[in-house]
This record gives C-alpha cells, structure tokens and sequence, in this order.
C-alpha cells in the first residue's frame, strides 16, 4: 500500500498517468510482487492515484483475490490485450510507464497500436524503490540465507573422491527445499577442479578428486526473495600456491566488509578489494565485479563495480565476493551477503569464511 | 549446420538480410541452442548466408569454441552494444530479422539507434521450424520422459498421510536429477485434496490427507528438451463420484490417443476429447486446452485447442491432456507426450494411465 503510494509519487513527478506491469511467463513476477503481492504467472497492473487493477485469467482468480488488495478484473476469452484496452478505455491515461526492459518488442507494437498514447519507461522507478529494502524484505533474504547455510552445512559431508559435480548439486537443492524453500534462487554451480577457474560454471558429470578445490556457489529462494552465497572448500591437501590464493581472495573480501559502508559509490567499494588484489599480482585474474544487488532478483540494483560511481543507498543489499581465477588451474571465490549502512556493511551471510577442508 | 542452411533460406525468402538472435540472461536460450548449440546465458547470434558469428563475453569463451561452429566473436567492455553494432557494419545487412517477443523494448531501441535499418520480425519462422522434431531431439525428449516416469516411480512410495506437497516435489526434483536430467522442465506441481482443482496450483506446505487425490504435473529436462506429465493418484479409497470423473477423463484421453493423426487440425483432435467430457455433462469443467507443443519449450507451437484450425505437423510433439475440475471439490488431469505421425499418434510416455491408489 505504502509501496504503492510512493510508486504513484514517482509516476507523477514524471508526468505519467498510469503504470502498466506487464507479467507474461513470470516475465515481469518480481515487480508485479512488490507492488501488488500477486505471484502468479500471468498479469497485468494497471496502477493510477485513483485505482489499481490487476488482470489475470480463471487459473488465478482466487489467487488473486487472496494475494493482492488490487481491484480484480477477470480475463476470459483469448485474447488478453482485449482486455487490458478495456480497462485502459475506463481509466484514459494519456501518458503510459512500461518496463521497457521487461516488456517485448512485440507486446509494445501491440500495445500501442490498440491504445495510442504516449509511452514512457519507468524500469529506473522501480530498480530505486526495490533497491532499498524494508525490514521484512531483509527477514525474508535473511531467511533464504539460513537455508542456504544449513543446507550447505548438511550437503559438506556427501563430497567424497569420485562423486559427481550434478550429484552434489542435487543434493544441496533438494535440502534447500526440504528446509522450507520456495526454490532455488538461480542454477546452482558446484564446480571442482580445473573448472574452478570458471567464472560461471554449471554443475557438470565430472567426478571431483581427491587434492582439488570444489566451489559451491548456490541460495535458496524464501517467499520470492533469493540468497547468493559462495565457498570454496579443498578436498585433500591444499598446497602452497592454492593457499596463497584462497588467502589473497579472504583478505580482499575482508577489507571491503570491514572498510564498506554506506557513503562511498560502488566503484569505491570494489576498489577496495581489487587494490588488494592488484597489488598481490593477481589484479588480471579478477575479471567481474565486486558485488551485485539482491532482493526479488538474484542480480538487480545496486553494482558494486567499476562503472557505478554512484553512493550506495542505505538499505540495499548486495554481494561481496572476490574471486581469483587461474585458466586451466583453479579459481577461487568467496562470497557474503551483506546490508548497506551508513557506517559499515551489516553481514547477513554466517558460514565460515576461512578455508575449509574437506 | 543443415537447421541454419533451412533458416537462412526462410530469412532469403522474407527478404532479410541478416538474423540477429539476442539471448539475455536466458532470454533466447532455445533459440540460441537449436541453431548454434551454445547452452550459455548471454549470446548475439548474427546469421547470414555467408557467415555465423556467436557473440559473447569472457565466462563463455571456452564453451562457445567448443560447442558451436559459429564463428566466435569474443564481447570484451562494458558495452555489449558496441560488439554488435562492430559486427552488424561489418555484415553491412539493410534488413536485420529479430524475434520481436523475444527482445525487450529497451533493447530494440537502442538496436534501431546504433545500426538503423529495417528490423522484421522472424519468431514465426523460428516457430514453425522447432515445432517438428528431427529423429534426435525425440530421442532427447524421450530420454527426460524416462527420466520422469522412473523418477516418479521411486517417489510414490513416499505418498503418505501428513507428508507436505513441498516434501513430494522435493523428492521427485531430486530423484529427476539424480536421474540424469538437467534440471526440471517447469516448476513441479504437486498438489492434493480440495487444491487438485487448481489447474496451475503450486506445491505447498498443505499435508497430504488419506482418502484423497493427489495430483503431479511434472517433467525432467536432457539435453535442453522438456518432458511434460500429469497423473492423479489417490490415497486410501476413491469414492464414486472420483472414480467417474477420474474415467471420464480417462477415456476422453484414450479417444483421443487412438484417434488423433497428423491430418487433423489441433482443433479437431482438442475437440475428440472436449466432446467427450461434454457428452458427460463436465464441458465446463475443462477450462484449458487439450495440449500444446513440447520441445526445448516446455509450452510451444503447436496449441492442441480450439484456436488452432491449422493442420498439426508431422513430427511435431504435444501433450495430451484433458481435465476435468470441480471447484472447492477435487480435480483430475491425466497428461501423455505424443509424436504426431501421419497416421497416428505415437506415444512417448509409458505410466500407467488407469487409476492407482496409494
């Protein structure tokens, strides 16, 4: 309601009657949440000062009526867009928000040639306001959290010699669920191996071994809001070379959650941790950036990284998570979930971050 | 190499120079992977009769060598638009085909403003060319069907009164995995008692009762193609009006597997079964249509309903699967995957159709 409020605030200041939230295939699922608690597949908000509709079809009427305090209007027939210029004809906007970045081409030309009118963006209203999280936004990312931990925790045991990347994979996920997950918040990654060295990595058939590193990069999904955690354990003995990476990774990672906080840019925050990096020789082997934001989406606003020089708004939370990635070798990353401060960065993440081995 | 020779002579005949395929987090993966293969998250297919360019960026340098013949333009910076604009004033096409549902507006503008020329739209010839399988993407979806029905049987035993539809989903998603798939088609729905109505119901923490149905729509993925399969069970002992309506649909189904065949149209073979249910006074209780498509989609071309008067390809593969559903009561859906042969149907599912109580 408050969220909305703010939403139609931000509407006007741009001179827009009314915001269109288009969800096709859960195309648009995490704004059409935030604003209006719907999480079904299909549909559409149309949101003015005055009124706030939302259509869907009969596989979500009930739903509707339970999740959201939207006024229902209830698409039948086949064609959806008949209905949206029929609710846009009662409410007559002459200037229309759409995600842009969210909505096809097809459906725009759709769109407008049914309802001429004058469309505008409106994806930097909503990444502003998501950006920033209430407090029951941060139980609920703290929550997934918990699961993720507890998960892991469980899953450490089962990485032997000649057992499968997938096999892991599997059995981490299916104890996220079983500890009250609604799903998984992105493909998990449970790398071993020379495929450490692989920034994004899938789970694959490959065995892990003995003597290698295993990364497990993964987060649960908890009422639609997603952990993102990263470890990197070694089965066996580490050697030298490994140890001195995997330490090189933890300190960049501790400088920036110890030195972090809530009046420097994204920019300067990552430049904490490369500066580390850097300086230890291994400032080519840290090819992404520092962090990323985290809420209804696994990556959204605000970047931490060398291109947002834009101070970090209180309240975000983001990922902290350095990685150092030698081709044909190993990588290592590390990663924490933490809330942006004013005067620090607040960790959600609990699980050891020294090196583990297994 | 053939599909892009077909591709490239349906684009000729349109009058398009050049194809350029955008796959965004996912946004075009199918599409991606059908013509070049590339499985990774983030590519720009350019495609001309005389070259097929693959852009992407540093995490999927590697995987693109090794999975795809197209010619590897590696995406370095921060602009992704600047490599393709490069690649577009190389190739020089005046008229550029782009899947316009699969592109954002956002991103078709800022296409047309660096390389402006005439974008058409190409989803349909993408369309009609997935929809008929080639003997190998059967193989691949019969292999996540297997998966499926194995995995659904080593589940079954865990049915049980006051076990949660979340734990089920859980234990079958593991058991697919376990299995070999990929990952899950679609979100597994598991649902039971009263919420079996809900024709798109997710698993909840509701408990599965005794003396109730419990309904699986679920499917496996290999090698990027989908299975798609319903059953409803029954634990304990099925009451008369259950058992009628379970055999309705049923027999709607079994009508049209042994009728359906590739010179019919998807309404005709929707209407086999619709009228059967009709007949027995539930047509308002199959709100859906018969079917739809199945390949590296879990829902594609073509629709088995009312709207389809074209007639269905051979080789295309769709789901059979009417239901009938009675609101605050129960609900019943039986789902098969078919081969369209000329003749017939070739089914690609195995379970027992008949009712099985837990």
């Amino acid at each position: 309601m408050e969220r909305v409020k703010k939403f139609i605030e931000a509407l006007e200041k741009e001179g827009i009657d009314a915001a269109l939230v288009c969800n096709v295939e859960y195309s648009s699922r995490p704004t059409t949440m935030y604003l209006s608690g719907f999480t079904g597949s299909l549909s559409f908000l149309v949101i003015t000062k005055e009124n706030q509709f939302i259509i869907t079809d009969s596989r979500y009427f009930e739903q509707a009526k339970q999740q959201t305090f939207f006024t229902l209007i209830e698409h039948r027939g086949l064609n959806v867009y008949d209905t949206i210029t029929n609710v846009l004809q009662t409410v007559k906007p002459q200037t229309i928000g759409l995600e842009f970045s969210r909505v096809s081409h097809e459906m725009y030309i759709k769109l407008t040639e049914r309802y001429p009118a004058v469309y505008k963006p409106i994806d930097h209203i909503v990444e502003r306001m998501r950006m920033v999280k209430e407090p029951q936004e941060i139980e609920n990312i703290k929550r997934a959290i918990h699961i993720s931990e507890e998960a892991l925790i469980q899953t450490l045991p089962l990485v032997k010699d000649g057992v499968t990347e997938k096999d892991i994979a599997a059995e981490l996920e299916y104890r996220m669920k079983k500890l009250g997950a609604d799903g998984i918040a992105f493909e998990t990654i449970v790398i071993s191996g020379p495929r450490t060295a692989l920034p994004h990595g899938r789970a694959s058939d490959r065995r892990i071994r003995m003597n290698e590193p295993i990364l497990f990069d993964f987060g649960a999904k908890y009422n639609g809001y997603c952990a993102d955690i990263t470890r990197t354990f070694y089965l066996g003995k580490p050697d030298e070379e490994f140890l001195k990476i995997y330490n090189t990774v933890l300190e960049a990672q501790t400088l920036a959650l110890e030195k972090g906080n809530g009046r420097m840019s994204g920019k300067e925050l990552d430049s904490i941790a490369r500066a580390h990096i850097v300086n230890k020789g291994f400032g080519e082997c840290f090819g992404h950036g520092l962090g990323h934001g985290l809420g209804l989406e696994v990556h959204e606003a605000p970047r931490v990284n060398q291109s947002n020089e834009s101070i970090l708004p209180v309240g975000a939370v983001v990922t902290i998570e350095p990685g150092i990635y030698i081709e044909g070798k190993f990588g290592v990353r590390i990663e924490e979930d933490v809330v942006i401060r004013e005067d620090c960065l607040e960790r959600l993440t609990h699980l050891e971050r020294k090196l583990q081995v297994l």
